[in-house]
């Protein structure tokens, strides 16, 4: 869709990221406007072909979409709250929380313009490729976005790419953290890291195949022990707390695990499947 | 290799799991010898071709490679203390942590025993199909036990398979763990846990691929922050915990993840990379 790459941007904010973002739309040949409170961070990107524009008004009159990348939320309403919003259609990509995002899409509709909200779960040297992960929520997109990378559409309610973004962090840390712990407990046998390291992968992949089968069980409010039992299960987590203290490594991970288990079992769910957790995961 | 996977075998214990042992040797075409101590388990495999032996001493003159069963570690000691080992080669499947599996070898080979320790990484019904995992460690098997499921010798050392075993159990119920924090966390918006899982699914496996990368810092020592530092990241994680807070979800998790690299960061390593956290997963 040639009209769809081509078509005009504007980027407000040329921190590492919004720079990132700018360079992307170029090197795919949007014609590129920028902006920055520090104007001379443009530069560069200047040379490499974008327009920068002098005022924020200016860079708004640009016309098609523009992209927001601030260090916050109160940046971005400090910035356009005295700006003309009115038909402008904008994509804010700085990071904040659900609350904030849904707040922001209403003051910025109030004002006339077109909001999206988004969250950029990639690093600066990764923006334009597949790797970068783009999340939008809000309104259906009418522009094209690939050029930063792989981009989702997640829903109408602007708060949901904030809401991903969170539970993918809490993934990707929940990941990283038993793979310590592994690396840890199998350290102390004289197993280095490199060893260990494929077995943690495969088993992490193996269990991100039963999730959509789980999520199920979830939907439906049913979790019958078709696999094995919670209070089956705790037993080995009992197993494994202890080990880590045997061993002499941290145990609070496991710990974490079994207490949730011990109070989902104390809830009267002992005889079900572990997804029916997810009443002890809703609850403060 | 025929002649292998017609080896002679004997199970010891016909419970749940011994039995679909016992069940998936026959079914390999492997001359299958079986005990149990209450002996009136074992008329459905007698059925299906296994050679019921009498005493244990029975079976373990049967020849070929004996698979322990049992409850726990103190079970397998209560009925083999008193059997003749010499010259037997034992492979106990028991689960138990890796001092028990280490001791119990050295008990074993001190009786005249060849002695294997393993984990089963599945559930009985699993048993004879290719996503049956087992762990093996001790001498270098001369035997086959492929009819199992997916067989894997980890080294030497008899506690390995254990440690493998509990440091594989700590993924799994981490993974689903993310999984259900960020299920609730989307529940809160109405997006139901199908919708989410495949997402949570990406994720998963996409960070399971650093894991080889990661390990070459950890065996170096070395954490340059080459994707982010852990100061940037600690950041992301304050906002994972008052997200949690706000929508009214759980928030242990979050904070568990974030004290750790709170602590991190306070002995020194905030402008290093996320896997230096391993000095504080290697503390009590
Ligand atoms: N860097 C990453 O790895 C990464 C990854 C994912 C998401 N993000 C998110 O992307 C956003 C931007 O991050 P970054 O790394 O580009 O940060 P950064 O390098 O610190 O840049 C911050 C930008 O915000 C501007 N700014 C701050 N306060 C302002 C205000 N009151 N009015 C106008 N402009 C203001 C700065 O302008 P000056 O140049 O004038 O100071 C600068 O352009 C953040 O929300 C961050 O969480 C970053
Ligand atoms: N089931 C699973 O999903 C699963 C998965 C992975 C690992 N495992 C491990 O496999 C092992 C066996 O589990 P299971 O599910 O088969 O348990 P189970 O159904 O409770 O069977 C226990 C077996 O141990 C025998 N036993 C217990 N104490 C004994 C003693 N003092 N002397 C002789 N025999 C004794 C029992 O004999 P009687 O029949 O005479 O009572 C029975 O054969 C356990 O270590 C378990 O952790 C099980």
């Amino acid at each position: 869709m040639d009209n769809e790459t081509t078509a005009p941007v504007t980027v407000l904010g040329l921190g590492l990221m919004g720079t990132a973002l700018a360079r992307a739309f170029l090197a795919a040949g949007h014609p590129t406007t920028v902006w920055n409170r520090t104007a001379a961070k443009a530069s560069a990107l200047v040379a490499e072909g974008a327009r920068l524009a002098p005022t924020i008004g200016d860079a708004l009159a640009a016309g098609g979409t523009t992209i927001v990348c601030l260090t916050d939320y109160p940046a971005v309403r400090d910035l356009l709250d005295d700006a003309a919003l009115e038909g402008a259609t904008l994509v804010n990509l700085t990071s904040g929380d659900s609350g904030q995002a849904r707040e922001t899409a209403a003051w910025a509709e109030k004002r006339g313009a077109r909001y999206l909200d988004g969250a950029i779960m990639a690093i600066p040297s990764s923006i334009g490729t597949d790797e970068a992960v783009i999340l939008l929520s809000g309104p259906l997109p009418d522009f094209d976005l690939g050029a930063l990378g792989t981009v989702s559409h997640l829903g109408e309610d602007p708060g949901l790419a904030s809401l991903y973004d969170v539970a993918g962090l809490t993934m990707m840390w929940s990941v990283l953290n038993a793979w310590l712990q592994g690396t840890a407990m199998l350290k102390t046998a004289g197993v280095d890291a490199a060893t260990y390291a494929p077995f943690a992968q495969q088993i992490a992949a193996g269990v991100a195949g039963w999730l959509p089968g789980y999520a199920e069980q979830v939907d439906k409010g049913s979790f019958p022990a078709e696999v094995s039992a919670l209070e089956t299960d705790v037993r080995a987590m009992a197993h494994m707390v202890e080990e880590s203290e045997a061993l002499g490594v941290n145990a609070e991970l496991p710990k974490l695990i079994k207490a949730m288990a011990d109070r989902a079992i104390a809830a009267g769910h002992g005889g079900e499947q572990y997804p029916v957790l997810i009443r002890e995961f809703e609850r403060p």
